[in-house]
């Protein structure tokens, strides 16, 4: 059995190794460009992990998770330009860098060439690898069309925001898992267990991403603090508080939400300061936690020597009390 | 066996009969919407024909006929949002009826989607059928770059505009066509012959295309007369007159080319008569016919009943004669 970190550097020297020297460049440089901007790759980490918690074959599971980190890029390359985002990973996004067109045809051929990795899947579980995948991503379109529609709606409930981010982050994380498992030779059960551990994680990591927002430390986010607050994002946060506030609370909240002119500063600061007098911060905490243990339960749940699931379970805390 | 009539009824049905009724409605109501537009079907019924010159179940091509006609009306989305088209079968284009975020992401859903109906591919052809596809898509997405590409450049030469074509426009009806015959168990020979024969009529169709804009009987032609001559598209015979074209018609192509505000008809004409004295018609023509010829002579060479072969020919022959 490997470490994680032996995982994680095999799976990145994987991915720095594939080859997109085809013309025409113009197509496939922004390809090169999104895969050269690192991340965390912790999707075919964890994929190559659940893998590993069967088998020690881990190349096996090589091109399932390459499919896996590509397509996840190639939704961040479009996500960025339906945003209109700038950066990523400090690096200007590939419609600055080149344009709109060329983000939009070049994010398609990514999702094609996660196909074409995908397609290199042990030839026993194509089939059932490739229908998880196709639901996974279908799922997470979904999850992007929610996101975009909450920004035009003033109503959105806490279980749509769960929904949400379940649709758009915690499918991928649990898909990776699964599919690991599943070309371990994981019995269903345990397939069904490691893809639940993977909704729970994923729904603490974008909780936690919410978190972070207002109560991170700047210095190791790696993001502004407040940008959720400035844009108006319903976070789990911003719709608790909505929820809780008094009628004097909530004026003063959809006051700065329709301010098109404002201080920055001061809007965090308020905003801050009301979610602390609702107990917003003890509420998001006590949700993780819930998440957090319902993953746990369900690792435990798996039927493997419980020294195998250690450094999952190692690298899941790492995650989750990375800036808390 | 059925005819070519039946085929193209029972393709129309169950692609109308496609259920796209998961929420949220605002990604999968473009779908619906593109799917509605009709169009002729041309590539699931060649897949469908193709099987059926082997084995008359021709249910069992249904799911790959499905995807192929859903990816290819994915890049037609994608393609209007990129070349800013208005209209797409006298309709609105999606990014117009919506937006442009609802295109990227609807036409995303689109590609995920064909995968799915891919995966419904008889299980012992999934993996061919799967790379064949891949290899296709991704072949697809480098002919839309070319072509990008080749509105800023003025030294595009015939054989990268018949590469450019083969690429966006051929191998989509030759994989519609291999496809078909993979799966009615066709020998690798046969189904490398109607490959060919896909990409001769492709070649076959664009050029017809590109001389129908300038020749075309507009009441039959469905499109303005003249639409690439307007904005400059580098056809097979823009480029081709440029080639033949002395110092003077060189010059006065040039200056329509380079000039921003102009009398639409009044171009239209002028590039009609130099097109007429360096003699573009017959050239263009002359190469349909070899496309045309070589075509056929792979249809001929394929180890089938000649009997069985009439309803594909016939369709080719009137899709190539149909306005000239």
């Amino acid at each position: 059995m490997y470490t994680s970190t032996q995982l994680l550097e095999k799976i990145n020297q994987h991915i720095a190794d594939l080859n997109f020297s085809r013309p025409p460049k113009g197509l496939y440089d922004p390809v090169e460009y999104v895969l050269s901007l690192g991340g965390k790759r912790i999707r075919p980490l964890l994929m190559l992990m659940a893998y590993n918690l069967y088998r020690d074959d881990v190349e096996q599971a090589y091109p399932s998770a390459t499919a896996i980190e590509v397509y996840h890029n190639c939704t961040l390359l479009h996500d960025d330009l339906m945003d209109n985002a700038d950066v990523r990973r400090n690096k200007p996004t590939v419609h600055k860098v080149w344009d709109d067109n060329t983000a939009i045809l070049s994010g398609d051929a990514m999702l094609i060439l996660a196909y074409r990795y995908l397609a290199d899947t042990p030839v026993e579980y194509l089939k059932p690898v490739l229908d998880l995948f196709n639901e996974t991503a279908l799922e997470i379109c979904e999850g992007q069309q929610m996101d975009m529609e909450f920004e035009r709606r003033h109503n959105v409930t806490v279980d749509e925001y769960l929904e949400m981010i379940r649709l758009k982050t915690a499918v991928l994380l649990a898909a990776s898992l699964k599919i690991g498992a599943m070309l371990g030779g994981a019995t269903e059960k345990d397939a069904k267990l490691i893809y639940d551990f993977g909704i729970h994680i994923g729904l603490a990591f974008q909780l936690q991403d919410d978190y972070l927002d207002v109560y991170g430390d700047p210095a190791v986010f790696g993001k502004k603090i407040g940008g959720d607050i400035c844009c108006n994002k319903k976070t789990f946060m911003l719709i608790k508080a909505m929820e809780k506030a008094d009628m004097a609370q909530k004026e003063e909240l959809n006051e700065w939400i329709l301010a098109s002119d404002f201080d920055a500063d001061e809007k965090i600061a308020i905003f801050t300061d009301i979610y602390n007098q609702l107990g917003i911060k003890k509420l998001v905490e006590s949700e993780m936690e819930e998440s957090y243990i319902a993953a746990m339960e369900c690792l435990d749940e798996i039927a493997v020597d419980n020294d195998k699931k250690k450094d999952l379970k190692e690298l899941v805390t790492t995650l989750m009390k990375r800036e808390i």
